[in-house]
């Protein structure tokens, strides 16, 4: 069963899911990462019966469930690293601290069809995705024990895709994250101090400067934060004061699934699509956050490698500039390198 | 110049440091990842002159510096994340917290020969590199600004080595970093509590508890840790309460040099010779918290991805148990998976 430990002189927490893993011994010699053919796909339309039942598929009325005619489809991990509550045992004794890794991890397939490219997927399918993230989280919210619902895009095998076939992951936690723990810290504290949401903030000061942003549209701004972790790190974050991603309207879920999909164009279109992964940071369901807190995407290619600097002390090192990074993602900056790169190549 | 940015809403700091980057289009395609042969490396004995002038160097009596001759050498990093205090400038704004990257970067030449694999480097140059992060160490720490000195070993080009002969790198830096933050605060508050210091106690239960022990000698235990974040991470801890690794005898030294390569030969028994990164934590120089921090040594093989749940939420999911894991690390362990392989491969 899995389990939640936690490491007493640094505080962090680790889901330990070794029913995930291959022997241990297989770690001397990983595999190499083989791309699956749509025959052999157990997400592609029609094999349905190789996955576990789906909890959620958007299909014509009257189509049976776990069959073909479906546009987005959810399933349990086969390999989850949380478990229902009734599965789950941990014993915890002093310096040794544990709990039950209770929840659920689940896959959100984001097309019937073997998109393997993010920026290939169509409009309606990202519209489509974003309403399971909404459905899903507004299901697992209700649960009791779930602190937390986490959704996250991992693409490419160096990002930690398992499988080409484009699709979501979502974690239903016992706990509240430690990275969002931070953010609702630092956000009370700047709302304590100046009465005011520090992202609304934020956003505002990043639209008044301007270098570092990327797009910006009636509802949504996307920028390379000021102190980015990595290259191109990329936040996408509503222009008004939005606490949960999951409150949205379709008008607004119509445009964010248009804003990102421009972004993941643009970044295949630079960048000459890079592995990345992106979460969303919502208030959590059980906390009084509203007033300060303000869901956002965050978005990073998987460009560098965290070495021992980065793993020893939790800072990392940046190569690029924000400011240089956000002008190749605007329009006139893309334009510009791919002029630049054709008169080379010339 | 490389500067220090903080992320007012996660509270993350990043050294951004763009003079360390191929040009940001670069990015698109990363360069692959070429072994230089001894001919063409300048870490190599009898290239001194392709790196910057020595700061130190192991070497007879008599020959001069930045020659042949030598053991061990560090060198400043031809492109440092970090530069000295006259050369800095930063400004902060509110929202854009922002400050100076002083310090040092260095690179530290573990022998004169281009030894490749961690696992074969003798003993007697473990020592003299165990020496030279001592003197670096003791150096730097005199220097005013100084509040940390981070020394970590990057192995193999997966664990972010850019260079394939064996090599440490040290950062003296203008803070303490977050993860040794975290540990003092944890550590602080056990000793408040308790009346002892929360390593001492975590090495005796580990010893007691046995299970996840690695080796042990005279003075020092290697264990998996509880809740390791990922397969095989390492702890390598004193017995004795020992708040700085610089304040070490050259008894302790030795033992620790054994130590260390032992650690080493068997994982690249076991794993194969896997990438790996190790680091030191020891108490800042400035704080006077000699009661209750434990310098202790990190490794961490390099054998699976950080992706969009790590990255969004601050945790990790470890796949190997820490148990089994260690049980193959210990010699009867090791030799029974080496009698199995054999076995299978008959």
């Amino acid at each position: 069963m899995p389990e939640l430990r936690q490491n007493p002189l640094s505080g962090r927490w680790v889901v330990l899911a070794a029913e995930r893993a291959r022997r241990p011994r297989d770690f001397a010699r990983p595999q190499p990462a083989h791309p699956v053919s749509e025959r052999d796909c157990p997400f592609c339309e029609g094999h349905e019966a190789q996955t576990p039942p789906e909890v959620l598929a958007y299909r014509a009325a009257g189509l049976p469930a776990n069959g073909p005619g479906w546009t987005v489809r959810v399933v349990p991990n086969l390999y989850p690293a949380l478990v229902p509550a009734a599965a789950a045992v941990a014993e915890s004794v002093p310096l040794f601290p544990s709990r039950a890794a209770t929840g659920a991890h689940e896959v959100i397939i984001a097309s019937p069809r073997h998109v393997a490219s993010a920026a290939d997927l169509p409009l309606r399918q990202h519209e489509l995705v974003l309403r399971a993230y909404r459905d899903r989280y507004l299901a697992h919210q209700r649960e009791p024990g779930v602190e937390y619902v986490h959704i996250a895009m991992n693409y490419g095998r160096e990002a930690g895709a398992s499988r080409d076939h484009l699709h979501a992951q979502l974690f239903a936690l016992p706990l509240v994250p430690p990275l969002v723990e931070s953010e609702l810290h630092n956000a009370g504290a700047y709302h304590a101090k100046y009465g005011e949401c520090l992202l609304c903030a934020m956003a505002r000061e990043e639209l008044a400067a301007g270098e570092r942003v990327v797009l910006e549209n009636d509802r949504f701004v996307v920028f390379i934060p000021f102190a980015a972790q990595s290259p191109f790190e990329l936040w996408l974050v509503p222009k008004g004061h939005e606490p949960r991603f999951e409150a949205q309207d379709s008008s607004g879920e119509a445009l964010l699934a248009a804003t990102l999909r421009e972004v993941l164009v643009r970044l295949a279109g630079v960048l000459g699509d890079p592995p990345f992964n992106y979460w969303l940071h919502t208030a959590p369901p059980r906390r009084p956050v509203d007033a300060y807190y303000h869901w956002h995407l965050e978005l990073v290619p998987k460009l560098g490698i965290a070495a021992g600097f980065e793993l020893g002390t939790d800072m990392m090192i940046n190569v690029v500039c924000p400011e240089q990074a956000a002008a190749l993602l605007r329009p006139s900056g893309a334009a510009a390198a791919l002029q630049a790169e054709r008169t080379a190549a010339e």
